[in-house]
């Protein structure tokens, strides 16, 4: 048998990015997939697709865990890593997922002490008022 | 108001060490605390006293989040960056305290998706087998 | 319009899946993809079929950047970010795509210099006689 | 013997986060310790008690090695590990610690050569005049 | 034999400088090195002259690898370890060396894949205009 | 003025690299250095080279800090940066320098709460019989 065509892969990935768009739209503002797709340049693009595809039709749609807890999960790896501008974002939707703000504060009093105390002062500065920083850059 | 004396501070130390064990034992074996602190040398004694009080009595006893999702939090912590000896430890804690197999598996694929393929896999290797990876090494 | 169903995403992933295979096993020694596959237990087998999936098709089977210079670039990211099992099977690899010894020396010259020491050592130790380490564990 | 209650926790908790206090007023203006635990919201302030009382009773407080030298230590792994806040506070702190700026230049010299150029650099930017970057972000 | 002194061991560092010099001139604006020079505090220069020294005589001047691939080597290292204000300048450097933008991207979206989501978002954001973004620090 | 000549920076690296053989013999067995250079393969040879000049005569050679000092900065990065295989040897180099099992001890402390604790026991287990883990592998 032979492999998929490159426009059979290309109607897939549409198929999946599809997906990935509802996911993602039901866990914020309607609309927001669209509004990062139409206004990425070309140079972005296609990393763009990329991200959204994998991140919520891959990982985020599964079931197996609940989305509450998959929303701590990232929260965890986040700030563990680093990843500030992303954190702020996830802490928003964790908070929309049901996530509490203690249940947040614990979950870095873990980053402090398996991670070091400055990832977890980072996290606590750009958690501290949680409600107020729900930016929209998505990952 | 002068500050605490050294021995009231070593009698403080000692009160929250007392605690961690208890709240270790809890977790493993009973006993295992004063396992690891009997066969520390003196070069390692200080430095297991300490991740021992502070992890256990410090974090793991605080209220505010379940035992089990305290455990995803640090299993998603440790993949991502990288801890394999102490995530295969982890791994036995979780789902002693409650994780599922496939609770543990999704978390590790959002370890793949956002701190890349190869954090992903080693964490899977690691983890195909929890129930036959519990060793001894706790943090 | 509705978002695709379960079924349909489902067929999606196995189209993407099947050219990921293609593409690997035209890297490597065909079947190797299947391999990896039937092996996987419960537990790992979604993270290999995410793994696969995204790696082949959705990065190494695009346009734009020559196999060549895709190893190249891989064997950079892994070598700065200290995942050797997965550097040792990509030096394997970028070899089978065209690259030189000298080619890669050159590259991990300048992870010694933008990572440090350790890691240009590291990387060195590993690639020492890349073709005797072309191990099959894959990304 | 059962293990202490909350209360006892609770009071020796105290006692050390009052010599943690003491002894970061000591190498700050006096009350910059009070004044953090009183800024910090519901939120943030488990996470401040707990740096404070860990770094600087558990183990800037400690024996064994010069207050100078501790400081040394700390800004080597805040260079090496790109934590830039902390790391501008802490030289700081070491130079009030009896450092001196050929010392700490020398030691980026080191995370430039250890962990390459790009942390050298961002080391040295931070560093380059020490005395005027002393801010008050502790850990 | 005795090693050599101090005198011989600065003239031959000032060889390799005068050469690294020539070397990053002639990839940028003529005098960018002496202009980093004459502008570093006593503080910052010995890094700066080790830093250019090793770069830019120590690797980038060697053979075996074409400076355009030495450019998508060095933007995949600043990528997977977050180097942003250098991986600005060094985005600069690969398209003057003949990089296009296509084989950045994808570069980056191996970043993506093998780093995690985060890392490739942040490094798309800050490539999305690469041209605009040539700024004048160099490692 | 022409920059120098490919045979007058050979030159220059070479006395550069000879005095970095005499530092490192003065700091290890004497002879050292020229077994690895000599067990050195073609591959690794130009990376051995690299690491020997600058970590020896470019960097542990200058003034300004004592070398017990250097010790204990390059001890307290290889621990923070997870390099276990160069902790083990720099905690050699490290005694023979001058540093104390307690200094070092102490460092370490430091490790386990800025970076975390899977760092600081990972230190603690490598360094735990200091004396007996002098192997010979440098950086």
């Amino acid at each position: 048998m032979s492999p998929p065509t490159d426009e059979q892969c290309e109607q897939a990935r549409q198929v999946l990015l599809e997906r990935a768009k509802a996911e993602l739209d039901g866990m914020r503002t309607p609309g927001v997939a669209d509004t990062m797709l139409s206004s990425a340049s070309d140079f972005g693009r296609p990393g763009v697709e990329y991200v959204l595809r994998n991140a919520f039709e891959g990982i985020w749609a599964r079931d197996g865990l609940e989305k509450k807890y998959r929303s701590l999960v990232v929260i965890s790896i986040l700030a563990s890593t680093g990843k500030m501008a992303q954190l702020r974002s996830h802490i928003g939707i964790g908070l929309s997922n049901g996530l509490t703000e203690v249940e947040i504060r614990e979950a870095m009093l873990h980053v402090a002490g398996y991670c070091g105390f400055p990832s977890g002062l980072d996290a606590w500065v750009r958690a501290a008022a949680p409600s107020a920083t729900c930016e929209d850059d998505y990952e």
